[in-house]
Formats: C-alpha cells, structure tokens, sequence
C-alpha cells in the first residue's frame, strides 16, 4: 500500500523530448501515479472515428516502465473542435436561449444523445486499447462533472426533463397536484406541454426549480454511470472513480458514491484567505463521510496559485505540505496536482505545477520533492481509518437547491450556514462527518442539523428516532419548512419532529437592520437575519430573542425525552455564537472540547496524531510523543506557521 | 353601505371540503368581499374553447349563500400552458431579442392579437354565466397590469407601435421633424423603418424612447378597455375596477382613470423600512385624488410577510391594522389582502395570507379577526369624503419616463424626487393631493411641481394661470427641460413659466462630490446633485448657491405677481431641505402646520379623525375627543407603537 | 499658418433660415474651420443610390463665402434607417449572438461587405462632388472608429477572422502550435472550425482572444483605408484624417499613424473630477507622440458639459479654456468642439455646443469668443514643435489586451498603471513621450516600460541595445510575462532583458488584503496587489520587499551595464511610491526635475512657456518673461484658478 502521489499529466502539450525528462523528474519527486488524458480527445481521435493511440501508448509505456502506475481519464471532458463543428446540436443552451460557444472546455449538453453515442465510443476504444495494461491503477470518469456545464435549458434537455418526470409522478395530475399548479394558472394538460424553468418575467414554479436541478444532477451522473457501464463490461477489475468539487450545488454527490469505487476530490481553498483552510478541512470530512470506510484521493490541488480568481495568491511556504497533510489526516490515501508541468500556453498557464515554469531550481519544486519524500516514509499509514468522528453534520441538496431559490423569506447562503457549523466544531476541536437525510445516525452522540430547509417526513422520522434512541439532536433554523415537494410542511413547520423538540413555530421573522434582534440567557449572541416567533410546548427555554417579532420569546430551546436531547435554534448566529450554543450541546452529549490555539487542527489516523498550524504565527502545544517523521521525541513543541507535527503515541 | 374586507380567494389550491371552513372562517373574521377566479384561467377553461365553470359555480354559491359577495376576476392574467404550448407567439420578447419563457404568471405580450382573442372570449363566458349572479359586487379586470410584462420588443409590438406612432404624427415626416431624427443619421423613409427601441450599441433616439413608454401604456390600457367594452355590453350595471400598482412606472394610471368605475390598489409597503409607511401614505393619495369622489379600495396588502424582497420580514403587531387604517382614513372603502389562506404550494406560498400557514390558533388571525369587527364598527364612515387638501403635487408620468432615461445631465430618481416632497408635507403635518398636468388647480391654495421635467405649452400655460389667479405655485428643478417631445424648451427652459417666476436659467449643472454645493440665506441646505445657473429677473432671492458654477447665483427664489406667488428652487435638497423650504412656501400661503411628533400621521375623514403612530415608540398628544370606536373620552391620549386614534368631535 | 478653430457642424438639425446666423456667429466667434458631415449619411442618400446633395452645396457655399475651411466628413459613422430595413446583414452581432438593433449611432458590423460597398459609394459621390471645392481643407473619415460597434462575434465576421488567421499563421498546425490547442482538446483540424471567441462556459483560449483584438483593430483599420484609398485616387492633394480617442482599447492607433496625414484626437475630460487634467495632458502626449513632427487637432472637446456620463457636470469657469491650451502647448494646431449648436432634439441634446441652448447672452459664448481671439493673437505659433522630452514610456496595446483577460495572476487595469507613471512625471514636472514597441529609443535619456505583459523578442532586444547603449531603462512588472503568442516567455519572465537587469523571476506573487506588502529601503511604499519573487544576479537591491511570499526579497534594482543602467521595480504602487522610484531613477539619468505647485503645467513649445493651473486655487510661480497675449511684463505671477499664463522668454 501507498500514497498516490502524482498529478495529471498533459505531455501532448511538449514536444515528445520533454517526456523522458518528465519521468526523470517524477522520480526525483516520489510520484506514483498520474492521470493521463483528461483532455485528449481531440488528440485520442483527431478526426471522426479515426483514433490515434500511438502517442498515448508511448507516454504510458515511459510511465510503466518508470514504476508509475496510470489513473486513466476517458477523454470525453472537452469535445473536440471537429465535433462541434458537426454536431452543433450538442453545444450548451443556457435559460435565455443563448447556444454557448465551443473554445474554452466542457462545452457539452450532458443530456445530448449525440455527445453520449460519440463519447461511449471514445471510452470503449480507451478500454479496448488500454484496460489490460499493467500499468493502468484506476480509470478517471470525464472531468469535474457539471463544473462549467451544469444545467443545459434547451430543447433536447426539455423532452429527457419531461421524461424524468414522467417516471417520478408518473401521470400530470400528480405533478399538477405535488407542483401546486393551481395556482397562477400553471395547470399542465399533458407531460409535452412542461419546460424546463428557462427565463421567465418572474419567479418560477419552486417545485419545477427544485425538480430541475433534481433532474440535471441526475443527467450528470446518467453520463458517468453511461461510461462506467462500458468499463464494468470491458474491465471489470479496474477501479473506477470520477473527481468531484467538493460541496458542489449542482450534483447532489450522495447520489453518486455507489457508483464509484473509491471518491477523488478537487480541493482549491484560496491561499489569499487566511481562513480558507477550515473550508478545506469541511471538504475533507465530507469526502471521507461519503465512504468511510475507503480511503479518498486528493485527485486535484495547487502547489501554489491558481488562474481562475480574480486575485491568484501563490501558497505561502509549508502551506501547500500543510493541506496536503490535512487531506492526509481526514482521510486521503493520495495527494496528486493539476498539473505536473505548468503550461507554456493555453487557458491555465498560469495555474502553478509541480514543475513550474521557472523549473526545478524553485522553491515550488523543492517542497514538491520534499513531501514526495514524506509520504514514501509514511506509507504505513495508507489504507488506515481516522478515528471515528462522535459528532455528526446533516449536508442536504434539495436544501440548498430549494433555500437558495427566489421568493423565500430570505437569502439564504447553505454554504455559509453548513459551514458555520463545521468551523465551529474545528474551533473547538471536535471532528465531524457528514450525513445525508438517509445515513444512520446510530454511530453518533450528537446530529446537528443545520437550515435542512426540505424534510421528507422519513427524514423527519429519522432525526425523530434517533432522539428517542437516546441521541442528541441539534436542529438549527430554517429547517423542516418543506417537505421533498417544496410545499410547506403538512402539520405546521418541523412536522412530527416539532413535539418531539417541544416547540410550536408560528412564524418565520427575518428582520432587517432596523429591527435588530439578539439573544439573550445561557447563549449571548446577535441574530443575523432570521429569527423565529415560537413556542416552548414542553421545551426548556435556554435563551430568549430581544427585539423583533419574536422578542421575548424562545430562541434556543432543550428537551430531554426518552433519554435523547433534542436541542432547537430559531436563529442565524456568527461562528462566536455558534460555538456558544456548541458548548452547551457538547456538554450535556458527553462528546469532549478540546481548546486549540487558533487555526490549529489536531486528527487521529492510524495511530497518530497530525496537528496542524494553518496560521501566520508559532504556536507551541503542551503535547508530547515521537516524531513520525524523525522518530525524535517531542515534548511540548513550537509548531511553526504551516508547520505539521505528526505525532506517534508513545 | 359597508367597507370591503376580504382577500383574493383562490379555493382551486385546496380540497373542496376545505371550501366550507373557508367560509366558516370568513363569517368569523367579517369578511364581506372576495375577490375570485384572479388566476383561474388554466382551471376555467381548462382545453381551448371547453370551459368548465362547475367548480366555480359551486364556489359562488357557498360564498353567496353566507352573504359573502364576489368581486370576480376576468381570469386572463396569466395565460394556460395549452395556450403558450398552442401559440408561442403570444410570448413576451425583450429588447433583446429573447423569447421569455411560461412558468411563471403574466408571459404574454401586450399586443398579442391572439391573446387579445383568446382572453376576450373568456371574458365573454365569464359575463354570460355570472353577469346577473346576485352576488356579484364588481368585476376585476385582469390582474396588475404589466407587472411582468410592462414592455415588449417584438415584431407584432413593432407593428402595432408603428400603428401608434401613424395615428399620432399622420405622416413620417412630422415624426422625423418632431424625433429629431436629422440628426445621427436617423431620418425614416416611411414607417416601416421604425422600431421599438431594442437593445443598441449606444443610447437610443430619447423621443422615440418616450413614445415607446407611452405607447407601452397605451397597450396595456388598450387591453383592459377591450374586455371593459364586452362587460359593458353584457353586463352594464355592473361596477368596473381593476388593480393598481401605486406609483408604477411602466402605467400612466392618469390615463387609465375613465375606463374604472371606482380605483384599486395593491400596497406592499415594507415592514422591515421604518419609513415605508410614508410611501404608503403617498399612495394612498395618489389614489384618492385619481377619483376624489369615489372611494377607493385597497384591493390587496399582506396580513404580514411577502415574499418577493430581498428580505422579507412580517410586519410587527398592530402594524398591518396601522397601515389599514391610514387607507381608510386617506378614502379607502375596503380592505382586502392577498390572500384569503396562504399557499402551501406555488411562487408564493411564503406570502402571508388572513389564514396563516400555522393556522387560527396566531398572531395573524386574531389581528384579521379584530380589524374586520372594528370595520363593522365604523362602517357609517363608509363612502364619507376626506377632507380636501389645500396642496396638491403635480406627478407626471412623461417626466418619470424621461428624466430616467439614458443621457441626461445627471441620474434622477424620479419617484424619489416626488416622495421628498410628499414625505416633506406629511412631516409638517400637511396632507396633499396629486394632480395631473391637465388637473384643475383651482381649488389649491398651494401647488408644487417638482422635477416635472417634460412640460407641454398648455401645462406651462396652465401653471402660469394659476400663479396669476392667486395661487402659489413652487416650482423645483429640473421642470420644464424639454417639451412633449422631449425636446430642450423652446426659448430657454420653463419656457413662458420663467418670466412667471421672474427667473432666467442659464445652465443646468449637476455637480458631484468634488464640488460640493450648499445653499445660503433663508434656507441652509445642501444641494444633492443638481444645481443650476439663475438668473433674478424680477424674483426676489431667498437663498443662493455657495460652491459650483452657481456659487453665489439665486437658488431660491420667491416672485409676487397678480395676487399669487411663483417660487423656484434650483436645486435638490434632502428631506430636511425640502421642509425648511416648504416652511417658508407655506407660512405666505396661510396653510397651517401641525408639528406631529416623528412618525405620526393625522387625517380627518367623515367627521373623524384618524392618528396613527408607525412610529416604533409610544407618543403622547395634547388632543381630546371621544373614541370613535370605544366611545369613551379621550384627553392628552398616549398612542402606542403601531396604535391607532379615532377621535370624534366633542 | 491659423489654427483651426471650430466644431462639428449639423446643419441639417435646424431650419435653413438658422445658416445664416451661424455663419455670423462663427465669424464672431473667430470660427476658421467646421466640421460637416459626420452624421448626414440619410440626408445625403435619402434612398438606395440616389443622393441629394443640395443642402450640403448651400451649406459649404454659406461657409466659403465667410472664409470657413471645411473638414469634410466622409459621413459614413451612422447609416440610414433604409439600408438596415433593406440590409440587415448589416447589423452588429455580440458575443451572445444578439443583433443588436438600430436606433443609435454606428449600428454596422465592420466585417459587412455590404456597408462596405454602399459606404464607399458614397465615398466616392463625395469625393466627386467636393473634392475640389476650394473649401476643403482635409477629409475627416467616417468618425471615432469602433467607438460604439469595437467588435462584431456573427458568422461574417467569423468568415474574416479565418481569413486572417489565415494570413497570420499559413497553416492550421501552426495555429494550434502557437495558440496551444493541445491543451483542453482545442486542436482544430482546419480553420473552418475556428470561431470568435463567443460566450462560452468558462474562459475561454488566450492566445485566440489576442488575436481577435489584432483582428477587431485591424477591421477598423481596414474600413479607414478602404475610404482612404478611393479618396486618394480622386484628391490625392487633400489631407486626410479621422478622430482617435485617446488612449482607446479598442484600436491600436500605432498601427493606424500611417494612413492619416495629421493625427486628430477627441477627447473629454470629466470636469467633476480634479484630476482628469492629468488624463487629459496624457492623451495630448500620446497624440503628439503618434507623429511627433506634424501638429494635431483636437477634433472635438466640449464647451462645458457632455451627455453620457451618469453625473455631466459643466465646466466651471476657464476650464474649457485651460484645457484648450493645454492641448496647443503639448502639440495641438487645432480646437475643435463638438458640436458649434446645441442639439435640442436627438441622443445629444444635453451635450454642451458653441452656442448653447441659451444663446449667446452666456457665459459659454462668451469663452467661446474669447478663446477665438486669442488664438487668433497667438497664431504664429501655430505648425511650432514642442520641446521634445527626454523621457518616453512604452505603450503597448497587446499587453493592454492581454492583462486585462481572464484567467490571469490579477486583475490589472492596464489604463491605470499606465497613466501612474506619466501622472507621476507630471508631478515631478518632467513631460514625457510615448513609445510603441518598435520605436526608435535613441532619442531619449530614460525610458520607462511599465507592464508590458506580452513582450516580442525584437522588443525584448530593443530594450537590452537600449540599456546597452547608454540609455536609463526602468522596467516595471508585469513585464516580459508571455511572448506575442501569449505563451509564457520562454527561458523565464522578461527572458533575455533579465540578464541584462540583473535579475531573476522565480515567481509572481499577487497578494491580497490579508497579506500586506510594503517596500523599504531607498523607497519607503506599499505594493498595491502585485509583487514577485526576484533573485539579484548582477543588480543591486535598491528596495526590499516586507511581507508576503517575497518578504525580504529585492523589489527594486539597479544594474549599470555597458554605460547604461536598468533599473527593475517588481511591484505595482500608488502614484507617490511610482514619484519615489522616478525621483531615483531620474536623479542617475540627469533629466531634471521641476517641483511644481500641485495641479499645474509647464510645457515649452515654439519659444514660449505655457503654465496652466487647473487646481481650485491661486498658485503664485516664482518666474518672469513676458505674457505672450497682452505683451505685459511678467515677475512672480499669480495664476487663478483654471489660469492660463503664456510666457515668451526675455
């Protein structure tokens, strides 16, 4: 077992003598493996059925031949120029009709018939030609599904959109009904009279937004599902996986996770945010809360800057081998990069490499050597579990697709409000996962579910459940508004769930600056927006709301019940007050506090400890133990700014 | 004689059984009205030309049979998906060329032939069927007319405005002459050479511009006269209304005003902005003074939230029964919501209704029950006059729309410009009416134009009388900029006015923040962004500029001529400006001012009088009376936050 | 020798009986030159083919007899509503493929072969009719190129971009080679497959984008030489010209100085703002640059206000004149306004003219006479040179083009680091020329080449001969990042001037607010966003940098090479750190520098000096001659505000 190391590997952009340097040079930095042809199809097959391997083959042989074992991408990313110059009808079309142009990447329809028949060739022909190769460790589905092409608005979108639900409502009188059609005069008198949710003069059907994106994750991961049949046929040993962006709106990855072998992700926290680091770790966590038990792959990070933000800040010095080692900590058996040479030309040459631009005599280079180097001395702990998190997060699609749409009481970031609750818990040195409104909660001494705006009323069941099994409960405002329709929860907001909590909402209040609203009692903190007129009906009323509509009332409530605790926020807090109802909730769980010095984190993994110090300051820890990396003994030691200390118990 | 109280009802949302609750629930609350069927087209006629009137008919009975009359909607504000599926060219265009998709409400283009079509012939069975129904109260035609769908750029617009332009210049040359075509190479060859005004590479010809908004209005208004004419035919006693939008740009409702028997409002002032119930009061106004002998209703206002802002807070006890007693009081008959029971489904299921999603057991409901008693109460002030105000503000919809076009001396906000000077009146206590350009002035002791931009000859002809005859006449800048045309003033701006006010202009100059400009002498203020270069021909100088090209040049200026007196001021000011020049303007008039404490509002209406405090805290007032709705004395009251004083003579 | 005093004069806007009075008018008025014809095209050609030129022949007749030349337009800017209704091809496709409409001004898509051939029909109708009309003085082509239609994305303007490329690159292979198609399966197969670079899903290629800017400029250019060619062949004597805009993104006039006889510039500073004088005085050094032994004109300013900007304040008093001046002095043989009579119809009615819409009882007018007669007194310095500086600064529009991509190390506002460094010389009284990438430097003491992102090798090479020739050489990131082909320069930034500089870039490093970079030592500054990691090999550190990635390292050097010396700054800062660095650079080169009161110029041309204050206060100058307009003997003046002093030595 061992680390993969490596990056994608893009050598058709050099002139084949560059190649044997290359692998010279990945020897040098302790690569293992790298991802070949994620953009090659209009090299793979430089006009309409004719493929031309023999580069490919050339490349993979120098690879094989050096020890280094392929991820091979199947192309099918970026259609070529010579494909849209003839199948037009596979090019994007966005909500205003507008038919977007070839000349950058991923230019595709995903539910193009034509794309899916020429791409399924392309994959098959990779397979046939490479899926016995020793060489090759696992395919790589597309690229980045969705990323530049998530949603398509036109016309073949609009017949497999009406597909889609036909096979989910089955007759138009039940879509009519569960899309509350009724009103404004939106009454479909068959499946062909229903469009996608194009531009309108005004707000649309919320139920046909939410079923929508619904649909497009699904056509999304109807392509990847389209390729990985083909390589299950042709080479069923082969792993099979597809990078994903982390919390990525468009695809709904819980849906995803079965049909790949093992996760990869694209990590890319801005180096100019000093606090870009936590939204890193919450992406690890997630990555490994998809599948817990299989180690994930870091497929995609920096070695310094990228090119796409309007500010590209390179990495600081140790900053890459800090999230690196992150990545490693929660989770990675691999840590690879786009891309292993920075490019001379095209759109990401300025997106650093494992070898830059200005070449090995860099600083780049050298911490790309020294943590090859690293990871071959660790590469015990490949394939190890991290220790198993006590505390949950609830991460849901049809929430952030259906909080974030128009025409709700307010705007609402899911992004924000989830990861405001991850950054606290790092704050306080608590671990989590993540779990989707179908997960068991069982392994869990607390559930915090935070603006789970959509609850079906099995979801709701579940939390329901898991108090009444002796668990935690933490749910925070807006959450149980609707059910999977979008319509407002049957019952009254929080369903079935609101007696178990002890609490009755009776009205949702977002207030504005001029009505600010705070809490007041066991948690002192200000409301953002949102707040909420409710009623204690056998609830503990911990803290009370000052001002607004709901002034006097209950703002954060506790209710004991058949041993479990369920807790409920009628607020938005900052990350200060959400640590403070935090404290509260984990005392009473059990689950320990463990006080970090700022922008520290501290894992378990296999039997040893990283801590991590993402700051721009020293910070010294009273811990002790060997150095895994040195062997040496470590008694309360100084970590430096991005310094990593992996610690071995003694 | 009764006040309207009800809300839109659309029962096709819900189970029949829940009809009857409904109107259970309608008794309980004093609902006397419902509006009905608003956007039941889909419903009615559910496949082209087969009406199904069943569920309606059983809906008009239940409501009749409990004495609850209907105020029937002619159904065509927003057209079936089988008609868009069957005539996508009824859809809207933009000026870009984009085809705007259904799915929401309101897809159709004004100038449709074949909407104009469809929608009569459901007006026509609409008529037939419940044209002698013994509850029917009034008709509503359509619904908020060009909300969404304010302007269209297609191809059948173009004709129809091509149409538009021939009947108002007869020939192409008088348009040419009058557009100022000569220049940039604009000259038309005939007709069908002319466009709407769709997206250009620069700014537009300004007139063909202008004449586009008032065609715009004309096509709408053009639409709600073609289903007037059937109802007229079919039902002739029948009363006629349809809802406005307040101050709503895109509809010159001055024009509008003929073609209903009595005027409707739809308020939405937002509870989250403590100064909103100003605007609120504005237009309650403009709606009396629309038809100052005929009551109004306030057709729809929310119970609390909407759902269509940014951020939507509800409004705060007592706030919705505050704003419904400043429309009684300002000549409201009725009061009615949208709507009747808050959706569970569809674009507005967050919007509040009179049944809160939460049920009867609420805030909301008892505030519904409480007000509709209250309006049983006082149900002899139905149909009672509002006492004349002795000012009147000019608002002028050709200015609006072109003070607010592209390439203008500086960005005006129009609406902002008129509510400075309503929100300035009400601060001293002084209530005012609206007039046109073509309004009586005569029963006004003062009457104030601001930022009446384009001034045709006989509205300068018409102000001038005016100052002759006695009156007062303020005068704000920028006024009498252009003509009907949009062409600059013949003869220099204000044209004949300017020797009126004894003022000559020299220059128009808007100055930013570098050279700030104040005003010296009997007014200090400053001067937000427009100031201009006067001359005193005659007028006496009651403040000047300092700083600008104006420095030391007339900024207010005061002539007496034949009785009356001509004021101008040459700048814009803020809140606090306007009101120490309205102090001056009226202190000459003999119009009293009544210092009310901060947002407190005071009208007398039907031997009553109306004190409502927005305000967020309790003010004491040195008044005495008897309650109008206890009937117990009243001295030296304290009014709470959002309180409301009825006060009978003694 | 005169200068031409005048304007754009529209005629056609007023009735015929008008023509007389402006001609009386412009004699008052010192008038020796007008403009006609720019915008006349539909009232020259009133329908296909057939021309009336009867009005024109009075107008030009009126203006001979009165001794006004005439600068004839080619009045092909704007064409007529006939030829778009008859040639829609025409029209202007945007990236989105919206065809934009007509309604404006310069509504063509300059690829159209159809406006090509009618417009240089009428070229040619012109030409045969007034070529040799005594009036003429020159002939003003079409007017501002590209201002409003810069680039067309429609499938015409596809075909010429082909063509093109076609041109540039011979081969497709070569094409995909240096555009680098290899990269994101963008390698096209033939040029049929290439396109404009549309909207697309994300950022797009950038060495095409590149070329698609080349090729808009070159389109503009080609419809200039196109009307220059026919009128060449029929007036070979007339001058030619057509109106630049200053520094115009759009249009690399370096390429344009060879196809006009004299070089013409439009430009409006905004009077709002107290700095645009520096604007101003740059875009007259850029003019003078262009063709440094012939004098320009200023072919349009306004007397005082424009139209289109979101806030158009007037000039205050002598502005006009202030700047008028300083365009003679930095080389103008011309002011010229647009245009000699306020519109008071059309998209330009509130843009200032001659004689404004008040008349000539004005302060306007009577500047406008003024200004006349003094030029008038001065006109022996009319055809003078400007004392030509010792300092020049590269210009370059491939790097503007490329910096301001997407996908790049930060967004740069080309315009603004640019004019820091000529605004900083004004400061320290020093003028300055521009030079292109192929200029012959021998002429000046110092150069200055701040971000020349893309740099050929032949530039590269001229600025190393340069260094090495004895000159002062002042680079200034981000220079030297890519090569013509947008490819990252190979061999490392800056390639071989590196080794000349002593220096070695190893990484660029945009930081952002959270990493604060500053530089100390011989400057004490802040770097606003930009900074790099440099090695001194050769150079000595002058400044270091403090923070960031590059802390400690060097952020300015120095580097005395074969006599010359070339100086590095790697950082981008405010106009004072840019005054820091010049006050070094200049102090080693022996250009002097003059301290100046802030907000005044000096410039010597023909024998006199003018000073021109065009600060809100008096400054008293501590100098002495004689005024050039009164003769008057002059010691330790004081100059008002926006003051004018012309000083003829002793």
């Amino acid at each position: 077992m061992r680390f993969w190391y490596g990056a994608d590997y893009n050598p058709e952009q050099w002139p084949e003598e560059t190649w044997d340097e290359d692998v010279r040079l990945m020897h040098e930095a302790g690569v293992t493996v790298a991802t070949v042809g994620v953009f090659s199809w209009a090299l793979l097959e430089p006009h309409e059925g004719r493929f031309d391997f023999g580069w490919l083959d050339r490349v993979i042989e120098r690879l094989h031949a050096a020890g280094i074992r392929v991820d091979l991408a199947t192309a099918t990313a970026s259609p070529p120029p010579w494909l849209t110059t003839a199948y037009p009808d596979t090019l994007l079309t966005d909500e205003w009709g507008h038919v977007l142009s070839p000349g950058s990447r991923q230019h595709f329809n995903p539910s193009s018939a034509t794309y899916r028949r020429l791409s399924l060739r392309l994959v098959r022909a990779l397979a046939e030609r490479y899926g016995h190769h020793p060489a090759l460790v696992a395919w790589h589905i597309g690229n980045e599904f969705g990323n530049d092409n998530p949603r398509d608005y036109g016309d073949e979108t609009a017949a497999a959109f009406r597909r889609w639900l036909q096979r989910r409502y089955g007759t138009i009188d039940e879509l009519n009904r569960r899309w509350g059609t009724a009103f404004w005069s939106q009454r479909y008198g068959s499946f062909e009279e229903v469009l996608p949710p194009r531009a309108t003069p005004t707000f649309r059907n919320p139920t046909q937004v939410l079923d929508f994106d619904r649909f497009g994750s699904d056509v999304l991961l109807e392509n990847h599902r389209a390729e990985v049949a083909v390589l299950r046929e042709l080479t069923p040993g082969i792993p099979i996986t597809t990078n994903f962006m982390g919390l990525f709106k468009p695809a709904d990855y819980w849906s995803w996770i079965d049909d790949v072998d093992f996760i990869s992700d694209d990590a890319y926290p801005d180096p100019a945010d000093p606090g870009s680091w936590k939204d890193a770790a919450l992406q690890r966590d997630l990555m490994r809360s998809f599948k817990p038990d299989v180690p994930w792959i870091l497929m995609e990070q920096a070695t310094s800057a990228v090119n796409w933000r309007p500010l590209n800040a390179p990495k600081l010095p140790g900053q890459m081998r800090a999230l690196s080692y992150q990545a490693v900590a929660r989770g990675a058996d691999g840590v690879m990069f786009f891309q292993w040479r920075q490019s001379r030309r095209g759109g990401e040459k300025f997106h650093s490499g494992m070898v830059p631009h200005t070449g090995t005599d860099s600083r780049i280079w050298r911490e790309v050597v020294q943590l090859g180097g690293e990871l071959r001395e660790l590469e015990a702990l490949a394939g190890s579990a991290v220790q198993r998190p006590a505390v949950a997060i609830v991460a849901d699609w049809d929430s952030w697709w259906s909080i974030e749409q128009a025409a709700t009481p307010a705007r609402i970031d899911y992004k924000a409000r989830l990861s405001t609750w991850h950054h606290a818990l790092l704050d306080l040195g608590v671990n989590a996962d993540f779990v989707s409104r179908d997960s068991d909660l069982s392994p869990y001494r607390v559930v915090i579910a935070p603006a789970v705006f959509v609850t079906r009323v099995d979801t709701l069941n579940t939390l329901d459940r898991y108090v009444r099994s002796g668990g935690t409960l933490l749910v925070a405002a807006p959450t149980g508004i609707t059910d999977e329709d979008a319509a407002l929860t049957e019952g009254g907001f929080l369903g079935r769930l609101a007696a178990t909590l002890g609490v009755h909402i009776e009205e949702l209040a977002p207030h504005g600056p001029h009505d600010p609203v705070t809490l007041t009692g066991a948690v002192e903190a200000t409301a953002l927006e949102w707040s909420e007129v409710v009623h204690a009906r056998g609830a503990d009323v911990i803290a009370s709301f000052e001002g607004g509509l709901a002034d006097g009332g209950p703002a954060l409530t506790r209710r004991a019940v058949d041993g479990g605790v369920g807790w409920y926020l009628a607020a938005d807090l900052d990350d200060a007050g959400v640590r403070e109802v935090l404290r509260l909730v984990l005392a009473g769980s059990g689950v320990p506090i463990r006080d970090l010095p700022a922008d520290v984190e501290l894992v378990r993994r296999g039997g040893v400890t990283f801590i991590i110090n993402h700051g721009r300051l020293p910070v010294e820890l009273d811990m002790y133990g060997a150095d895994a990396l040195s062997g040496r003994a470590v008694d309360s030691p100084t970590i430096e700014p991005f310094g990593v200390l992996i610690l071995t118990a003694d």
